[in-house]
């Protein structure tokens, strides 16, 4: 370490040539927040001098930007449904080199070894990935996860070198009653980072959560909120991600006086999203063309970030600091031309110029272990008039509670399908215990066919709907198979299917794979008659019972308003 | 440490009533920059909320401003000559709650004993008081310290829990040549605070000195200094001490861009200023007389230097924070009317309203360690016509090379007080080896008696000057006798001594006596005819081996242009 630190140091002085002088670039300086013309000498993977340098390998940039790389301040990659290996690929090209990941989805199914994958299959790639620990597994007792993280287990990864705390609290009411086994967390990571989740909350209540030592919050919805948290002096993480859309609102929170206390976040991004857009250069691209300094949008996506969680080797361009750093031909669009690791270029022109190591599931535990079950599994018998319907309402979480009467045949009930009625399953996948939950939904637009997916926040068991039970016991049967996924299946033939064998939630394929057999998804859905957008990521809601009015888990309907088990038949 | 977060929980919802409510003060709100009129609730040394809250225990501040708890980012204490619980006592009725220091001058003297005495004796005060390890212990080969602090050493204080990182790197020739021990101390503290101290380094060589890691400067003197070592990200100190004074020069640096990476600090701040001028509040004042918000001035003095320290808990008025309160009845000038530390009233309307601790200076081991010696030590026989004579060069710590003809008596040398040529010598104290230097000063205009004093950069050997060997054997062992401190004798009687038993820099008496006992001895040098303002502080820098021309120390004459010994005669 001291040999490399007196290269460096060598380096920076001129005494020997550096690794790699960018030359001429416009620098984004984030300190001065101000543009210079300077040289930067790059060595051992670190900067080591702005000015002039000389030596045999340089990179011409003059005339363009230069800035540090982009820090994705929250995240959860299970979202993009690639690997890590495939999301840094997928990121790096727009200029993201640092990502702070929640590996929450992961942790509900396969627990500390998921969070293990994660922390595993990340380390060394051309992306940084930094882990808060997952705060709330299970989300709620309402449903059978994978895992259980006590503080205890989260304690085990404390001392990685790339954990930096405590991830999202969303159990706020847990924070605020003083809940014994929150506190307990909470004080396990009192001098880490603690990254807080507290939707619409307000005056005291508020003031309780941050008390208790939440300083961050990414899921402000109104600037009024926004601005009532940033006052009692959390880091306001600005979210623009595939269903939470909040940048354009929150914007107007940002002034040179506060950007020290902003970021830029994506939290949940889909890969349609992500191959459409891009990533955090279409967050900067929002806040610009709201009018929005690029400087302050730069800071907001590297400084800010590093410092809110004590990447003190992040962020900027200056000496000292890990150079990762973004040649960009245009700050507004912002272009990334040249993307720049550890001092090394790793994408360039449109190319990968770093070696890209190839994913392997295998390299995940299974995640599937189902109790044996057959079609008549998923039959409901009859045992009244009127059953409960989970109402889908179009382009929301919410979800009606509908009693209605149902028809029947041969003693049990069948779908409905001239009033869009179907049936909806969740099978527990984590430790064969054989739980089924059995319910009806009306809205999908299925008119045969079934599909099934194993993506199901937050529990992530398999559900499925369909018209008939060898249908939905064949989609069901086909997502165990493949480990994982999402299947869409018609007369017991397979449509469609996007295989997921990392923890049921992610692909080992690259990116644009992975979009098109999303679409492929899509189109499968809406073959078999679903009328809806986006009928997987409608689907991956419908097990999370925390968001009202009815929902269905592996251990039945959920009435969300009274947080409780109901009956199928009223 | 759960029942205690729980108990803030429940005041901050307002379930239990706070310790205390200071109600309606115009807060300065850090986190965006402006003032709100809220009430701010305590309990348990913590601010709990940020609103409206009942109970019975309340202070109305209405109409007054309320702000963070002033934070000295870098100070030696022990220029102000007290010890830690007198120091507390002596900042905290001017706002000042926590200070940065570096035990450098203890630690010259007593080493590890000497660090270890200043973190037990500057606990639980009213003052935080954090340290820095002195890094550059002993400053130079050319002088006998008390000690040598290696890398190991500092290690043993690294998991202290107000331990910061480390100090001032001032070798930074060390640096920047890639000196190992040097290195080896800056990679054992990677992962912590280590603050610079590069005066007029710039381009390559200031690159390199960042490179290695050293993030912060407080020795800049012209802003065209300041902002090159800004641009490169480096944490800027402004200082305003007895000696340094360059707040005002660096202070165009300041604006709400670049207000997070300034803090302002006092460096070296004497009894005598402490006492007429007070401690940040003044440096506050130079900050808005000069047209600067008051807002940023408070900004640099709490969040600005917290958050460069990693001291997540201070330098807010927020949930969550450390209960460091002050009440100001005015901005400009600032006027501190009531400070509150961990929640509990301190000082109030000019009276403290805390139990005052007592320091002992018997908790320091003591510090003098001398060889015996007579007057006779002090002769200087005669080995030529021609000697080097240190010129004194009114108001600066630099002094000339000046070669003259002594007179002699009886083979001795003699002071030759019409050309105001006296005698000068320095004891070496700490490790008994008989050391002393001898030599000639030109320029105090002292015509009788002798001075001594134990406060001289920066070994702290026991420094003196007269007329005469038997005043100068006289002033010597007076020093000795006290354990250290400052003496003016004529005709071997004591005419004014100040005791310094706390390793012969500080004393164990509260500031205003300290001060007193300071100009006393100003008077007594100025009746035996010496003609400088500060003759002790002129004394304690004549042993300072690294700035030019020609210095003194126990082993002799140093050229220090050369850095190296020379003889006496020439």
């Amino acid at each position: 370490m001291i040999e490399q630190l007196k290269n460096r140091i060598r380096a920076a002085r001129g005494e020997i040539a550096p690794d790699l002088i960018v030359r001429g670039g416009r620098i984004i300086n984030v300190f001065t927040r101000e543009i210079l013309e300077q040289d930067v000498a790059i060595h051992d993977g670190f900067i080591v001098g702005i000015g002039a340098y000389e030596g045999p390998q340089t990179l011409d940039v003059k005339g363009q930007y230069l800035c540090p790389g982009f820090i994705d301040g929250h995240c959860h990659m299970e979202s993009t449904m690639l690997s890590p290996p495939e999301l840094a690929k997928a990121v790096l090209p727009h200029g993201t080199t640092a990502m702070i990941a929640d590996p929450h989805e992961i942790a509900n199914v396969l627990g500390k070894n998921g969070i293990r994958y994660i922390i595993d299959s990340s380390n060394g790639l051309p992306v940084d990935f930094y882990i808060m620990l997952p705060s709330c597994v299970p989300a709620t007792h309402l449903e059978t996860s994978g895992a259980a993280l006590t503080c205890e287990d989260l304690m085990t990864f404390r001392e990685e070198p790339r954990v930096l705390g405590l991830a999202e609290m969303m159990n706020y009411p847990g924070v605020i009653t003083g809940a014994n086994d929150v506190l307990e967390k909470l004080a396990a990571f009192s001098d880490m980072i603690k990254d807080g989740h507290a939707p619409l909350l307000t005056g005291k209540d508020l003031n309780a959560y941050i008390t208790a030592g939440l300083r961050s919050d990414h899921e402000c919805t109104s600037l009024e909120e926004a601005r009532e948290k940033l006052k009692l002096g959390m880091h306001i993480l600005l979210r623009e991600g595939t269903q939470a859309k909040n940048l354009r609102t929150l914007l107007p929170l940002v002034s040179p006086a506060t950007v020290g206390q902003c970021s830029l976040v994506t939290d949940d991004l889909h890969p349609h999203d992500l191959l459409s857009r891009g990533h955090l250069n279409y967050l900067m691209d929002i806040v610009t063309n709201e009018g929005i300094d690029p400087i302050l949008a730069i800071s907001m996506l590297t400084l800010s970030t590093a410092r809110f969680f004590g990447l003190n080797n992040l962020g900027a361009v200056a000496p000292g600091y890990q150079a990762d750093l973004l040649i960009l031909s245009s700050l507004q669009p912002v272009e990334v031309k040249t993307v720049i690791k550890n001092g090394r270029i790793v994408f360039n022109n449109g190319y990968f110029t770093y070696d890209v190591r190839q994913p392997s599931h295998r390299d995940c535990p299974s995640s599937m272990n189902i109790k044996p079950y057959s079609p008549d599994s998923f039959a409901i018998p009859q045992q009244g008039e009127y059953i409960r319907v989970i109402g889908l309402i179009p382009d929301q979480l919410l979800t009606e509670n509908r009693v209605m009467k149902v028809p029947k045949k041969n003693g049990v009930v069948i779908s409905d399908i001239r009033r869009d009625v179907i049936k909806i399953t969740v099978v527990e996948r984590h430790h064969g215990t054989g739980n089924i939950g059995l319910g009806m939904v009306q809205g999908f637009g299925l008119k045969k066919g079934a599909l099934a997916s194993s993506v199901v926040h937050d529990s992530h068991n398999i559900i499925s709907l369909g018209c008939n039970e060898r249908d939905i016991y064949g989609a069901v049967k086909e997502v165990e198979k493949m480990g994982g996924g999402l299947v869409a299946v018609k007369d017991r033939e397979v449509l469609a299917a996007l295989p997921l064998p990392i923890a049921g939630l992610m692909s080992d394929r690259p990116l644009h794979e992975v979009a098109q057999g999303w679409e492929e998804m899509r189109k499968a859905a809406r073959n078999l008659g679903c009328c809806l957008e986006e009928p997987f990521m409608a689907l991956s809601f419908l097990a999370l019972p925390v968001i009202p009015e009815l929902k269905i888990t592996d251990k039945g309907l959920v009435d969300v308003t009274k947080f409780t088990h109901v009956p199928l038949f009223v």
